[in-house]
């Protein structure tokens, strides 16, 4: 009864979501603490305390139909200013409230930006490993996903690969830094080499291609490295943000993207972007938390807190002889599987209650993602299972 | 640089969007209480306390990983079953919590059911005048919609043309009742002959018909009118709800769908619905206002207000000469223009400050929707000058 583009994801609902319910089958059995859960990417910290003083100043002083009432589909503009100042303090950008567009988190912000600019049958390249849902998102609007397979020695984008999969078909990249699920955070070097092969490619055919920039890690970075803001590297970029790890409010679906004026058709683009956001379903993100996020633009989770699990757990298995890049961002470690089908590795894990993705769920077989956005406890005490874990596969 | 399917949207930007800008433009010269803004339903009655309340109980009381984290695509479970529960109480319903997935609202709901069961070129009817935006919905999903042209004299569906153009390709017929843009409730004797017709075209065609009731004007119907409840008279009914106008809360984007038991293939319809859910960007429903609805479940605005707006308003205009149905629900009133061409009329009123919404707006032209969910003062204050406009117009 359902339609035929819905039949193959009931086939394949999500393997991330079917480990929650395996996670939960297994606390029922073990009790939580027993329990070793690295499935999901859902902010163990909790959002600062500024986000609840913000919500109750806002409902006692706040009128109600303001304050939950319809705005512009591009949502309040004293929020997308507030906004715009803070990232023009922080990266040095130009961006006035009328280059935000306040979306309900980042899935609709990207949602948003395909449904504005793609045409049926038009590229999108991302990058292996990448987060599943891209695809879905770009089939949304009937284009065609273009993978580009993963450098595993470093998890930079393979820039050799990129360019030569770039044709006059390409309408957008999408790039994901801090990276799930590896960690990886895209260097400057990096950058400006993508930056400028996109600028030669769009010479070469003639053609505009986006670069869109999906940055829900952007606050969550370590050992001091910086994120480069992409806007400054590359015109044709429109940034897709959310607040669901900055703010550690995942299920509030709160975000925003960025169209700067330096992007072809900035003008039509932000007025298309206001009119996607309303008819995808959206209409505007939720109003009382768009009012938080303007008393709250400042305000950080304790990346302590995640940097503290990052060292723990990374260390602790590198010392146990897995295999992993050092992740210098997001919540994840990217695991090299000791065995070529990850799944099989992913499966035993159960055994000593330890839940980890397989990395095939981000089109990168041989590895597992571990998001370490749990309790220190948890992985403290995860530490003597993989290593039964590592016994059982002889590693080390 | 945009999609060519969004140039049309661009180029016809929303008559009732570009009405709000130009009210804000007669406020800015003449000031908020000189200007007569019949054109938005954004509602004037503000939120219950409950709501504020139950805002602050939430934030003080709940670990905020829990109250702003992720949830199953559909929802909160203890919410759903709330939901569920009043629903079973109000109308003898047996629905669970499995029957409910949460939404951005009903634009949300819609889009998510339209995702679940549209196939590219099947047909969804809907009913003139209708919400414009249900056009952009099942294009979305590459449908194709039909229209029925209005019943004037009563603005109850015109069954007749209704029964004609049903095909075998038609997939789902879209009613809304309380009705935006003319307030009338659907009667029961309605609902059973188009459930009627519905059964009868499902047997000789051998398809099923989803009939999808959009539904945010339920709770506001006046003179103890009884809006019937849509799956109780068809069962492949889907139900999207929203809180925008019963709770007064329109900027927060929550609603539900309900897919009862009884449909076709509900349980494979639930589960690609929770899925749709994610896939066009929503993921889940905005969580903290998630927990508010199960606080204040039972809670209702003042509808009382809304009423007398409603008498205020629709007398005036009748002891002026002008013709209009009376509204037995939602807080409009769709008033025949005195010419043919209502987009004139519509032009007379700015002159005399008053804003109104041109029946093209909703595939019927010759009639002006005013939403009367403004302040009690500003129909009284508005009586005047609509007399001008009626002498202009050389109305009684």
């Amino acid at each position: 009864m359902i339609a035929e583009k819905m039949k193959p994801y009931v086939k394949n609902n999500s393997a991330i979501r079917m480990m929650f319910e395996e996670g939960n089958r297994l606390r029922g059995i073990y009790g939580a603490e027993n329990v070793f859960d690295f499935s999901l990417g859902n902010p163990s910290v909790p959002a600062p305390d500024c986000v609840r003083q913000a919500i109750i100043e806002l409902v006692n002083d706040t009128e109600p139909t303001v304050l939950h009432g319809y705005m512009s589909n591009a949502g309040f503009e004293d929020v997308r200013q507030a906004i715009a100042d803070s990232l023009n303090r922080r990266f040095g950008t130009a961006f006035a409230a009328k280059n935000l567009i306040m979306t309900v988190g980042a899935a609709s912000g990207l949602n948003v930006a395909l449904k504005t600019i793609l045409n049926p049958g038009e590229e999108v390249i991302v990058f292996a490993p990448y987060f599943l849902e891209y695809g879905a998102y770009v089939k949304n609007y009937d284009g065609k996903l273009v993978e580009i397979s993963p450098d595993t020695a470093t998890f930079q984008p393979n820039l050799q690969e990129f360019e030569e999969k770039i044709t006059p078909n390409t309408r957008a990249v999408i790039v994901n830094t801090p990276h799930n699920p590896t960690g990886v955070v895209y260097s400057e070097e990096t950058i400006k080499k993508l930056a400028a092969i996109m600028e030669a490619k769009q010479k070469e055919y003639g053609t505009v291609i986006y670069l869109i920039s999906d940055e829900p890690y952007r606050e969550l970075a370590y050992d001091g490295v910086q994120v480069p803001y992409l806007t400054k590297y590359y015109d044709n970029t429109i940034v897709g943000y959310s607040y669901s790890k900055s703010l550690s409010l995942p299920g509030e679906r709160i975000g925003y993207l960025v169209i700067p004026d330096e992007a072809d058709g900035s003008q039509e683009m932000i007025t298309a972007a206001a009119i996607a956001n309303r008819t995808i379903g959206s209409v505007n993100a939720p109003s009382l938390i768009q009012k938080v996020i303007a008393k709250c633009v400042d305000a950080e989770v304790d990346v302590a807190a995640y940097d503290k699990n990052r060292l723990a757990l990374y260390n602790g298995l590198k010392d146990l002889g897995f295999e992993c890049i050092k992740p210098e961002g997001a919540f994840y470690l990217f695991v090299k599987s000791p065995v070529a089908d990850e799944k099989e590795f992913c499966e035993a894990g159960k055994k000593y209650n330890i839940l980890m993705v397989p990395g095939s769920s981000f089109a990168c077989p041989g590895y597992v993602r571990l998001a370490y956005c749990v309790s220190y406890d948890t992985i403290i005490n995860s530490l003597p299972q993989f290593a039964k874990l590592a016994k059982e596969f002889e590693i080390a």
